[in-house]
């Protein structure tokens, strides 16, 4: 069978109907005004058209289940499409070898398409005359800019540099726990370079970011010339002297961090630095005894909402995390407001 | 016992030489020159003087074992001595803790000292009066710079924000491999935009750099155009094709990766994409069927040789690949020249 390229579309006619939709979810139906103005052009009879779209196309020649497109094979016309499909074909081809029917995310192939999605893949099972999405899949090449606003409802099939794809979900998360914060009142400590010298030597050090938190609930004195005059906060030595060294050895990336960590203490998580995970911080849901954390359950990166991923850093967060059994959170900041996206490995 | 401060160290008398140094391991008996000028300022009588680091001086005053230091406790001390001691005082106590003894790699209690060393750690029941050492440390902060030119024959010890410590040992690498390259000839295939299409659908596509370096090594006709004419090589396909349209999507990185992908391959040693481990490449060194590479040994990211890391994303890395079991190696480019240095986790 020979397809026919009509805007940026593979019409197909002949048995299409049944041996491509009704069998096998591929293309889209045409409907009576669309069959019509194609019938005339092509003088074609009978049956129902189908439309393909190029990607299925491809994949229908590359499986031979479709003989030519304008006269040409799977590789003459992937190459005459251009670049572009290439890496949404191998995406499209992976889904469909897992034994999923999917449809590309456009007007008149499905309800309320998405800027950011590129296919909607419907449940094993079931096909585009349902109603029910499994996946939205986002396709991108492994050197593409992923803006964090297009996070979120989405998975991200990334295509690395050996055409090896790499399925990321990402969504919305809330991050809640249980623990509670039973904080000391007026516990005195000297602000050094770029951390807090507490006065106990069993728990010598807070870093700027805890001690910035802590002053503002009123709950540490600071000494912030170091001094040791062991005198309760007078001035200098205020909330605003920690966050002030904070901007100092981190700029604006320490309020960031500051405005997560507030964040996760009101939702009732700890947090505690992620630094050997590479990331802001870790977290803790339930903390019942300061002495034995137990497992934490996500990382966090904290970045500004405007921030653009490379697929390539998100792979290293989101594999590490695994590694480990956390969540991979990223906490996106804009000023005050603040949400979370979290990443995981998807097998789909 | 009190120490005096004098040129930058804590000179203490009486049975100094004794207590602190010949059964401890800390500080430096003073020569007789010094020793001379010390007992002038200061009277003192008997005994062989010690000058010890103010690291030293304020784990002393720390664990209880000096009394003080021109009259100041171990709190007043370090806020006295200012930020920077604050991490090397951390990273000296967690060594000691462990048992070790260690030196300031600095001129007088050293040879050689080298410019990118805080401290000598020597071997477990060796001490300054041995020749041994068993690690040179780097202290730096989470925030620090660490320029790629540092690093090699160090242990870098990263104090975090929450002052707890992470070892990495670095270390200039050698990889060598046994892998042979059993190449075909004239294959032919389409320069796509950021990857190539290869003629057979069992292996369907080569990343930019394979590509690059089989054209070079005349194993593949590109056709740059992608019209699949199925000419050889014609002018706008060769070698040069494939390295412009690498460096369109990658920019001089290409080059760098490229650079890093021939040594490989000449070592021995194949490449493959290490996208999904957030590198540029995992390599294996004993391949005997490419249809079983079997577990790759290494994990490679190619940075210009003037980088600047930051302790966070070595952190990163390191934690990543050793969760894969392999090693992380870092192949710093410049121009056509090449080194490798290795970073892993270490436990002093």
């Amino acid at each position: 069978m020979d397809g026919r390229l009509r805007d940026g579309e593979v019409v197909v006619g002949g048995d299409a109907r049944q041996r491509y939709y009704d069998s096998s979810g591929y293309g889209r139906p045409l409907g009576v005004d669309e069959q019509r103005s194609s019938a005339r052009e092509t003088k074609s009879h009978g049956g129902q058209e189908v439309a393909l779209s190029r990607v299925e196309a491809a994949y229908l020649l590359f499986k031979g289940d479709l003989d030519s497109v304008e006269g040409m094979g799977f590789r003459e016309f992937l190459a005459t499409e251009g670049d572009e499909i290439t890496t949404r074909f191998l995406v499209y081809a992976d889904l469909r070898d897992r034994g999923f029917y999917l449809s590309p995310a456009r007007e008149d192939w499905i309800d309320a398409p998405r800027s950011n999605t590129d296919f909607v893949v419907y449940p094993r099972g079931k096909g585009p005359w349902d109603d029910a999405v499994l996946y939205r899949i986002r396709v991108v090449g492994e050197r593409a800019d992923v803006p964090a606003e297009e996070l979120g409802d989405v998975v991200l099939a990334v295509v690395d540099e050996e055409s090896e794809i790499t399925y990321l979900e990402t969504d919305s998360a809330d991050l809640r726990g249980s623990s509670g914060a039973d904080l000391p009142r007026g516990v005195s400590a000297d602000l050094l370079d770029d951390r807090v010298l507490r006065d106990r030597p069993s728990a010598l050090q807070l870093s700027l970011v805890e001690a910035a938190y802590l002053a503002a609930e009123g709950v540490l004195s600071l000494n912030a010339d170091g001094a040791g005059s062991g005198e309760a906060d007078d001035g200098g030595g205020g909330p605003e002297a920690v966050r002030e060294r904070g901007r100092e050895v981190e700029g604006r990336r320490f309020d960031r961090r500051l405005r997560v960590y507030r964040a996760l203490r009101e939702r009732g998580v700890v947090p505690k630095t992620g630094f050997k995970f590479g990331a802001d911080f870790r977290t803790y849901a339930d903390v019942e005894s300061v002495s034995n954390l137990g497992h934490s359950e996500c990382l966090v990166r904290v970045l500004p909402d405007d921030h653009t991923f490379s697929p390539r850093d998100l792979a290293l967060d989101v594999r590490l995390a695994h590694g480990v059994r956390k969540r991979m959170i990223f906490a996106l900041v804009d000023g005050s407001s603040l949400s979370w996206v979290s990443v995981g490995r998807l097998t789909p």
